[in-house]
């Protein structure tokens, strides 16, 4: 059973604040949310927990682990740093699907995402320590089978990109509506999913899915562990093995 | 008649990099990555380009105006404050669909992607000066109507991004097909598309398609100018115009 | 008494990397140093230590409570995004300039800072757990007095830095020979320093020779605690209290 | 004759900022400043200019042939991705010296850099185009001799540091007073002048005199271009040129 730790992550009021006074930079605010980004990656990852871009105005992050005076102090540090603020909002369950319901509904009843009164909201409650597990996070890594041989070095690299965000919108669909996994795109091929306690048939289905739907071929590397950042590490190393034996579906060792 | 100039920036040798001597951090690889592109973002924008993340390894970039000694300072900029070396790759055509395709083959012709001995390519050919116009580049600026009060203040925000995520592969991909356009997410529910001469009843189609497809509205508002980032501008107000007078296609001052 | 854990970082074989194969751009050198000094201050910060960026291509930070464990990942964290590498030494002493001279001797055996094969070298040992107090880390942080009013807003500004820059020469030097302190520029009108254990009576001797010598008046926030960051923000605190009570040297509370 | 033109770059209200409400943790503070004199560097360097960081709140830049609009949309840039913003002011003539000084007499008009209501503000007027010339700028690129086999290697770090630090106090006062040049740190043991139309024997005379007041050997390679980036290469090929024949002043091509 996993017992996942998501935080959502949200800038306060930021789709005014981009057209206020008047339109800013294109460049400008590609610039900020990329870096803004790898700023909360650092902050969160320093301490074992993964963040995902997604729409860059909300990401997504697990952080098992990471207790409540850990997220105030990333807040400030943010805080200090950009012309915008975040709230943070974080959920527990026993699928992420969950997770992510909980700290969605707290952050919500705080006011609008839009709402310019509505700063700097830290709400929910971190799992316990004495109710974490080594099991608490799975983390799943898939790639697309050779996707330099049959993709970037034949077609042009739009119609390689098409290829590669038509395997994730349907990832990402399927594995939400089957089997309450939430999966971000992470460059390049691959994706990465945080998900419940899913088996491998449950993980050989996904794939097929996605290859009936949309004809791209995944694998996947899977992880388990107490924080994000283990079992992220033991998907890779699992995705490795994938690549080395030609299995689509490979669990690590924690 | 648009005569769009794109750039093809390629990470040399990425994926294997990113797994010797064995899998890197992932929460590093995020870092670099958006770092990478936000630091691309501003080389090109400070010379009134626009860069699109896409899939982070490969990136797109329109660059109209932005000359092959301006691409080789870029090149040497990165390599001096990168662990990676990226190949660029300038494909036109009076569509972004034959510049990108342009500039794919020029560089596979270079070398595969994850050739070790294949570094910092610089290919192809800008638009000669005499040739530039002001109606080079169009640019259209889409985004989803109420996309606070309909998704992000109601759903969870995993539900919100598949419907976000799914709006924009299907955008993308008919806009390709059915227009020569390439199109990407830019964060929070914003695509911005690089077009050839396209006219309002081409986008009313396009973003029908989209909500007869996967139910998401969209609207968009289009520039057009010499370079990127003036061409980007116009669409900008344009699209600030749509939401003032409740029209989907508006189509800005030059 | 005072037991500082000092971590000297050095970039490995850095002067040659800047000229090879020929002179970098100015500009990508200070970019990267900067950014390497801003990560760095943020991979210490994160786990409650202290950065200065010093020479830059050489820093010191106060890592009081920073195993070898997370400095091996910070250095790691560094390789993965940089193109240069970081040696690390950590030397602990009742003072500073023990602790410093034995982070040295360490790097120093281990080849030279120009040694194309010394590379990723982590040396010393951390103060063991059991052996950390409250008053391990004496934290000093001066500023000028009416900076603002008698430089800042009257002379020019090179000659504003003229100024704080004597004092700071001059400062750091006394320290260093008088009171085994090491103090370093962090911008503005601000030094701080990093004590053994220092009372009231040394710090108005110090400000009273810096006062002397070069004619700036000094004053200084004292705090102490068992890691960097929280016996800096005591002396933050404590030098709020020396500009609303007009004293030139105060001791916060741990 | 040069005609140098300098930008003084002032953070608005920052000292305020950096303890209200209450002092700001110094990691935030170190990594907000760095960050910001990185990307002035690329924002300005990309435009041939160069920044020097010397307090980091108060900055100062050569700017020879970046105009007014330049400036502009840097401070834009600077607004739209950082909580602070920068005020600006250009000033130009014969020596460094006298640039410095225009450039700082109306940022005081405008008002206190401590002034809550003085923001973003863009003084001065650029050296006009039909009145630049290739000798403009005059670049002197100072380092140690033999500074890492002398001191790195042998010293402890901040020992070391005090070296190289008390040779810059001095250079800098020096050469203010008695050349009207400006001269920064810029890491390691480098030192970047910006100089009227020095001889050799000036050069010589400023070596000479470090020599004899501290005891530390420099040598300096100058540049002299239109712009910062071109004389500021050329004194770096220069100074190349003294450390393989021996020489300590050696004047570039331009």
């Amino acid at each position: 059973m996993t017992n996942t730790q998501l935080t959502l992550i949200q800038i306060d009021n930021y789709g005014p604040w981009t057209v206020t006074p008047e339109p800013r930079r294109e460049v400008d605010l590609q610039t900020l949310q990329s870096r803004l980004y790898a700023d909360l990656s650092q902050l969160f990852g320093n301490r074992d927990g993964y963040v995902f871009f997604s729409r860059f105005d909300n990401m997504v992050a697990v952080t098992n682990g990471i207790d409540t005076d850990a997220h105030a102090l990333i807040q400030e540090s943010i805080g200090n740093r950009y012309p915008v603020t975040v709230s943070l909002s974080i959920g527990t369950g026993e699928t992420p699907a969950t997770a992510i319901e909980t700290a969605s509904e707290q952050l919500q009843a705080a006011g609008s995402a839009q709402a310019s009164d509505r700063r700097e909201i830290l709400r929910g409650e971190p799992v316990a320590d004495p109710d974490r597990t080594a099991e608490d996070v799975q983390i799943a890594h898939f790639d697309v089978n050779d996707a330099t041989g049959k993709y970037t070095d034949r077609l042009n690299e739009f119609d390689t990109f098409i290829n590669i965000e038509q395997s994730y919108a349907e990832l990402m669909r399927y594995l939400r509506e089957t089997h309450d996994s939430l999966s971000f795109f992470v460059g390049g091929d691959n994706i990465i999913a945080t998900c419940p306690d899913l088996d491998a048939e449950q993980y050989h289905d996904a794939i097929d899915h996605v290859s009936e739907a949309v004809g791209v071929e995944l694998k996947v590397g899977v992880g388990r562990a107490a924080d994000a950042q283990s079992a992220g590490m033991a998907a890779k190393h699992a995705l490795e093995t994938c690549r080395y034996d030609g299995r689509d579906v490979v669990f690590g060792d924690q």
